[in-house]
């Protein structure tokens, strides 16, 4: 027993930012190989977007790490607090979001999710199966396991206090709901985001409240963009889950050499990779690309990757593209080729020197493209789109 | 429709502490008189508690008055807070009730608040009528009505929170619980205490979030007890409803000539009395014993009093009570005449000098009653308790 749960614990902790209490996993493990009964490891899904990124994946990942040593998946699909939205680290009310707009998007999140999560080993429960059914004199029981001083030292909520926000009382009570979900499914390990240690540990006083073992809580660190920042769709330094293979494989080796650790630790399968730092690159978004495609197509990748971006530093074709008048303004040409994104997502393109004309970034947005000069009239929008642009008279 | 409106506001606003908004209580009734519509008048019964006395009345008999112009009488059995408990005022959390206590509370109370309120014209409530239908998804909706920082204003919370006395977030909850009966009955007005201020105008602001014209408020002063302190059962200053009418005359009679504008106004039916204050003082005795035993017992009362209090200072015949040993603490013996009395409210009737043994105050806990001296043993326990202690041996 001492060894495998040291071989747990090995694998378990590998990427983790933080435990809690000191040793919880440890006994859990312990406990569950003694009892023949596997951990039940609770995640939360937030259906309030179906935008999926890699860095979303990470816990992902290491509720796979925790299937493939046999314990249980648990998946809570926050259908119902969906409609509240999560206060934690914003600084204002949410929009509310129809139940219709949250099942389609835990519908596409869940497919994405089960690229890496074992869909046949896990269990998916949504929150509307216990919450639709409770009513207020539970909703009072529960409430007296909290204190408002306790409650008032979330850092959102002092904050949002602090600089006058409106805080609701509904929000303040969004902490609780995610901790009786622990109570729902007796979890045993609930894992999530640094920005979920407050509404994690509450999920342990209230287990301890209703008279079960607390759970343990496990943090995971964030996953940087392409770019070094923090990973957001908006500032254009995301890999998403649907992107290409190509997509996939060419925005990994765009990273700087400095983050090749952490894609390793929190978005990589394998454990061992080349020294050299183009081959150790190559390998991690060959690994990356596999996990959300398979190993052919990210072979495949490779492939055009090196035909392409690698040997060439450009594509063998570049597309054409007309634009009718002979001066157009730099947003709605880039508005053309990304038509999914939203006004603000191509001014922070342009803004953080996303777009190019004739090789130069261009940082003014009301930068007008002319059909003139002695370069030829080609246009880099993000890392991977090139076009020729022709002025259609 | 404007001298009608004027006598009514002559009749409410009188003995009245404080009204909210505004002119509101007078704009209800004018467009209730315009459009025949009854005013619904809440009155929230907390059946935490079934000892009442006439300062607690002080609301149910402006409700009567409401009565008596016509107007509706809404009467909410908190059932359902009572397991809670207001925190309004308090400094620590309330001990809870069971479901059973609280109903045998809430009879108790009834029957003695029929004595002033019109049985026949009053709408009875359960809070539980509503309110164990409740479901999670509704306290959400209605929490979302109301600011932490709202609530954090709340004299009661701000005070636990800064004393690190813990408040818990069920208690957090009620004001919110207190606001949805209002939503629920439809109330146009709200009567309470000035304790109620807080809760009652949370009222105001869930039924303009729900879309309903929000209450006015009608807060009544305290009537203070016979020494003119707060009234309070365990200060020993109070005049239970349940009192005979001897003890309810003979109280009142006690009263120092300065409260006598006080108890007119918040505790008399009657309005002209006369001028010599002796005359006055029976006339208001007269009044409160007639309103909770009739006209004719109010008149028997009033000769008892006059023969014995009233002209010999003394009862006509002082009843004996037989004690074993010839040395008793003083607390075990007046717990033998107040058998329904708790330790603390003896303790307090010794501290604060109701208890006299051979004409002389005792406030020494530990004083032992002895059989010698030259003295009768004559033992006074409160204002209208007279024993002569026999010891036997």
């Amino acid at each position: 027993v001492r060894e495998e749960v040291d071989r747990q614990m090995s694998i378990l902790t590998r990427g983790m930012a933080e435990t809690l209490p000191l040793g919880g996993l440890e006994r859990k493990i312990e406990s569950a190989l003694k009892n023949r009964r596997p951990l039940r490891v609770k995640l939360g899904i937030d259906p309030t977007t179906s935008n999926v990124h890699i860095g979303h994946m990470v816990p992902y990942r290491k509720l796979r790490e925790f299937q493939d040593l046999g314990h249980k998946a648990i998946l809570i699909i926050g259908d119902f607090t969906a409609t509240i939205g999560d206060p934690s680290g914003k600084n204002q009310e949410r929009p509310k979001l129809s139940k219709e707009e949250v099942k389609n998007n835990a519908a596409t999140y869940c497919d994405q999710i089960f690229k890496i999560v074992d869909k046949t080993k896990a269990e998916v429960h949504f929150q509307s199966q216990w919450f639709e059914k409770k009513g207020l004199r539970d909703v009072l029981e529960n409430a007296g396991a909290f204190s408002v001083a306790h409650l008032m030292s979330h850092e959102t909520f002092r904050g949002r206090m602090r600089s006058g926000e409106r805080l609701s009382l509904q929000e303040m009570l969004y902490p609780m709901l995610q901790a009786w979900d622990s109570v729902e499914v007796e979890a045993d390990i609930e894992l999530g985001g640094m920005d979920q240690k407050f509404n994690i540990l509450c999920g342990r006083d209230l287990q301890k409240n209703r008279g079960y073992e607390p759970q343990s809580a496990l943090f995971l660190p964030l996953l940087p963009g392409t770019d070094g920042q923090k990973m957001s769709k908006s500032l254009g330094n995301s890999i998403a889950v649907l992107d290409s293979p190509q997509d996939i494989y060419g925005k990994t080796m765009s990273i700087a050499d400095e983050l090749m650790p952490e894609f390793i630790n929190l978005a990589c399968k394998e454990k061992d990779f080349p020294q050299d730092p183009f081959s150790r690159k190559k390998a991690i978004a060959r690994d990356i690309t596999s996990q959300y495609h398979g190993r052919s197509a990210a072979i495949g990748a490779e492939e055009f990757f090196e035909k392409t971006v690698s040997q060439k530093e450009m594509p063998l074709e570049i597309p054409n593209l007309d634009i009718s008048l002979d001066k157009r303004n730099i947003l709605s040409v880039i508005s053309l080729v990304n038509p999914g994104s939203s006004k603000s997502d191509l001014r922070r393109l342009v803004q953080q020197g996303g777009v190019k004309w004739k090789g130069d970034k261009i940082i003014n947005l009301d930068f007008q493209l002319e059909d003139k000069g002695n370069k030829d009239n080609i246009l880099h929008v993000g890392k991977r789109k090139i076009f020729k642009i022709n002025f259609i008279k």
